[in-house]
């Protein structure tokens, strides 16, 4: 552990920005090809977070979602915990299998049209009434099977036939806050917004805090925007922490927190809040006391649902710990940010826009768009 | 009318389908193209039914609808009941004339813009101030005229300047129900539902009943999904009949009626039911004491509107006798149909989708697709 | 004052249209590279008019507009009333920098996300952070300039990086109307009304009255509708007169004015109203006792936002002068006029419609409909 977190304050210095660093050109921000080609390439190829494994808590769970156009059903499929995930479609006329954001199947999924009925392991064991057509054989007929892969309680899918493992997805990420034990943690409270704004507007507001003393500066004294330091970007996430201010315990309302710290952190990181995105959906910070995490669900080139969670060790949940004056704070920062990501949206889109230079306190924003250029040309 | 019963009787047997016999690719359901080829080949080119003469009570009565993006205005035009279709569309300015769904015309179509006015043959007879024109004559500024034909009470309309007749079009269809009288029936409730889904969803529903015992379990105990039989598919009308089990009188809450059997009917068909589909938008299910009528409306490649009708004998509505049983049976079946084809819409729009295989008992819905396909590549 | 009245009476005869004096086809109303053509060579190209002088009472002030796609913020920037525009878009990351419609700027304008700020000017006089920035010269970063400029109260703006003046713009029309001084007018009225119809329906209803017997019949009573007459097309203006019927004292739902004449109007000008349209979004129309003026708001080829303004001396206003009758009647016949607008989109919008011949008494459209096809042409 202390090795760990060690390497965890080698940041980088930061490195001179060049004069040709600035913001992309409007299209990436509104061109419907564009959308299209990121649903492709980020959000189809790579390791997307859906929820949390408390949102499986017992065999035939299951969980919807849309990834990139795509209908998935998420369940826990088997008694030690194994999480499955397939296409939302019946292979016989194409019905959406399960209709509903959560439920419980029992024993098989079942099409509500003509009742075709699939197995956990996505084997198709019932088919009323084919047995007359001619070739038809069950075990041609599965649905579709999507990579599913759990960490730290967080449960991922991936499109991608094939590719990176979750755990190369997630590079040094993965190992980075064990500190934090976040599989023993447990979701306090969700908010949902629905945003006008490009989802990458929303990944690079996320990155700085150079906006923090002029949009938040609640948070700006609990945090000050130019403690921390952030890591180069890297082929699939980037990040950087800041410190607490002297006397603020964790980000919340008044600076205090009503949660113990998380029993195995370290005392150096006690003073810290890390903010991570591993791209494309998932948003991490890792905060004293509990976790924040943002997912993110484009549907347009202008509009981006975020879930937001917090969590926390389950005893604050049994307990009943107030949290407001911690959710409360993060949902007033949010609603903040998005404020500003519309109003960053609408301004892109003004035939008004040209694109700006970038300071040096924006290196991950430069960078991020980078990676996303080449992305979207690879 | 025993002659005809007999005919009736004579069903074909199923031929097995070919083990290629899949549904359609996505885009038959999602793509713009489509749907528009759609408009022109199958709205545009067909007879569709768009209400009954008893909409049209008196001479000057109309009613408005659109088909395939042409608004049009349908009126009883002399007092012998002709019933005539021109397009809603001054010859003037463009302006659409009448702009409420029904209502009664005093002697002429009167524009509300500039007071072009035109007869009930489509005749431009007032025209204020164009005297001064070169050259202008009214003769050449009449209404576009459609064409419009009557059966059994329902008016039909076809944009095509020339091709089959009304009853050329509805082959077999025309004569095969005679014994139900169905001029003489009178609309005792109506329904109109807005669907997301592709109208072409809303015939396969219509046009199998394998999905019966899942879906619709009080219906399968009133009529058993593998009673019946269906005929194959003819050019344009496809359909089949399934027979009330023992102690049913009607498809119903209860399986009771409180109508007599339509007069004219023989015995043996007051024990079925029958289900017939006029391409594009007439289904026309004969019960032995009632007719429902659905007419579809679709306005993109995943919204449609239907239309439901009950036709009863007119002394059951004038004695107003207690419909609800009827009338809430096919409201709570039509509900369950177009929720499950609203979910076939949602899975078929998934990325996941892959045309799946018809069993021997969907051999209507195969043809109508083989239909559906060689129409629009015509 | 007598001369220039003298030229306002010297109205051309007209001249018979051409036997080819058809309305426009229906892509001109309906198709999206239309719309965006109209939106580059009318209301990017041309001066717009986006408010009053009154909205902008004081140094700092200002109102937001969008233009052909750009969001404008149009503001009072000096003590001596000089009026300046900018595109409302930070020169940083873009961000829309005053979000309201209106609302007053102490000494600068502040990016809400990391406070860049410009002064009155543009230029931007705050950039936190950049002057780490290699080669960052503030200078490089001013506002994108919008040419503005004021006339008889009127604030209008140009996309266009050069071209016409204001003035020359408004050719014959900144002089004709010197006798109202209008000024010296103040708002006392507005009504905001969105149509599904496209601007130039609104444009063509405003230029011709031979509407007016059957769409306002209390109009015609005040006003007849082959009195007056109209001017020639300019290029970019047309308008024309109609007189008071005896009696009349202004258009009014009683035809009585609770309002004196303007005081420096002369006689012969007190039974006379004009409408006036200044291409592409101003439509004014001086009454002996009040001006009422309308600007266009086009956001798709089918929608289009009306804001309509009755402007009265002030001493009117401040006094509290009951003006129902004056605000009622235009309000009255504002929305007579665009339901027919609406009912001849969608009309136009039919596969049914067909260019129509116009009369004599719509020279005027036919005309704007020329000049339309020209400007989209260039």
């Amino acid at each position: 552990m202390p090795g760990q977190t060690a390497r965890i304050m080698t940041f980088k210095p930061r490195t001179p920005l060049p004069a040709t660093a600035f913001t992309l050109p409007a299209e990436y921000y509104t061109s419907a090809d564009v959308f299209r080609k990121e649903q492709d390439r980020f959000f189809h190829r790579m390791w997307m977070c859906v929820g949390r494994l408390e949102d499986l808590p017992s065999t035939g769970s299951y969980l919807t979602c849309d990834v990139a156009g795509a209908s998935l059903v998420v369940l826990r499929a088997t008694d030690d915990g194994q999480v499955r995930a397939f296409h939302n479609v019946c292979r016989h006329r194409g019905t959406r299998l399960c209709a509903e954001a959560t439920g419980r199947l029992a024993g098989g999924i079942r099409c509500p049209y003509h009742a075709w009925t699939y197995d956990f392991d996505g084997a198709l064991i019932g088919a009323p009434h084919m047995d007359g057509s001619p070739g038809f054989r069950r075990e041609d007929f599965p649905l579709g099977r999507v990579r599913a892969a759990t960490w730290e309680g967080f449960v991922f899918v991936s499109l991608a036939g094939e590719g990176p493992t979750l755990v190369e997805h997630l590079a040094d990420v993965a190992t980075r806050f064990a500190a934090w034990d976040m599989r023993t943690l447990v979701r306090a409270h969700r908010v949902t917004y629905d945003l006008t704004a490009n989802w990458k507007l929303v990944v690079q507001n996320y990155n700085e805090c150079l906006h923090c003393p002029t949009l938040h500066p609640a948070l700006n004294g609990l945090s000050h925007y130019l403690s921390g330091e952030n890591e180069p970007l890297h082929p699939t996430w980037m990040g950087g922490r800041m410190d607490l201010s002297d006397g603020v315990q964790t980000m919340s309302m008044d600076g205090r927190s009503p949660l113990a710290p998380l029993p195995s952190l370290p005392d150096d990181e006690r003073r810290r809040v890390y903010y991570y995105s591993v791209f494309p959906n998932f948003l991490v910070a890792p905060h004293p006391d509990f976790v924040l995490v943002h997912t993110l669900w484009p549907s347009a080139p202008d509009r981006t649902r975020v879930v937001c969670d917090w969590l926390v060790r389950p005893e604050a949940r049994d307990l009943g710990v107030d949290l407001d004056g911690i959710t409360g704070f993060w949902d007033l920062t949010n609603r903040q940010d998005w404020r500003v990501c519309e109003l960053a949206q609408a301004g892109i889109a003004s035939a008004g826009y040209r694109p700006g230079p970038y300071s040096s306190r924006e290196d991950l924003l430069y960078a991020f768009d980078r990676f996303v250029v080449a992305t979207l040309e690879d």
